[in-house]
């Protein structure tokens, strides 16, 4: 399994860092966010070290989802986002692939989202979905 | 499978509104956002219906993951975020639970993040956490 001796989320995995652990598998590591968006902010992990999504094999990932759900149960939340962010400029702050589970329970805790939408012209779409669709 | 006559992206998966499609399986429907944040914004949802992604059994949510990594990857996107929103406060405009995936080539296009963190106290947190982890 990849690990990097570096990573604090590695590190966490191992125990060589505390956490408030709420789930661990063979794969998947979950634990409570000690810098909190809103209660029960939690982040749902693969113990296989890579920085971004497309960096962890699709069996490291199948089990991060139904955790999250769990947790989101667990927590009682009734509004809540899940997020997992690639990229400095994405807002990610650890190179390990993590995926926040934050509660919603009002306009003033957990995260806020800008959505700076475009229509799409329809005829550049569907040449950049052909182009894209090719390559799936 | 749980459908919903009244629902856009029940719709989509059963092809009576048309969809860039990007892939599909058994579970999982996968098409571009036609009011994009930036381009290859894509959705990928259970064909399960329901609203929040408590209400989706665990096998109709494992498969989501591998695909929303796939289609990152055919896109190119270097930087991107994974969001799935659960009710209205929490951004979440269509009743059926959905993944974005959102490359973020600039400072301008995709999504932007608000992200008031507190520091915990870490008594509150620890009691907090021992609540949550007794109903896992």
């Amino acid at each position: 399994m990849a690990s990097s001796a570096s990573c604090i989320f590695c590190k966490i995995i191992k125990g060589d860092i505390p956490s408030f652990k709420l789930y661990e598998s063979a794969r998947v590591y979950a634990f409570m966010d000690i810098q909190p968006l809103s209660r029960g902010h939690a982040l749902v992990i693969p113990k296989f070290h890579g920085a971004k999504l497309t960096d962890i094999p699709d069996e490291d990932l199948t089990e991060i989802l139904p955790v999250a759900k769990k947790i989101a149960q667990a927590t009682g939340a009734k509004d809540f986002n899940i997020l997992q962010n690639n990229g400095r400029i994405a807002h990610q702050v650890v190179d390990h692939v993590h995926f926040h589970m934050i509660p919603k329970p009002n306009e003033e805790e957990g995260m806020s989202i800008g959505w700076p939408a475009k229509n799409a012209d329809m005829d550049q779409l569907k040449a950049y979905f052909e182009d894209v669709k090719s390559r799936m």
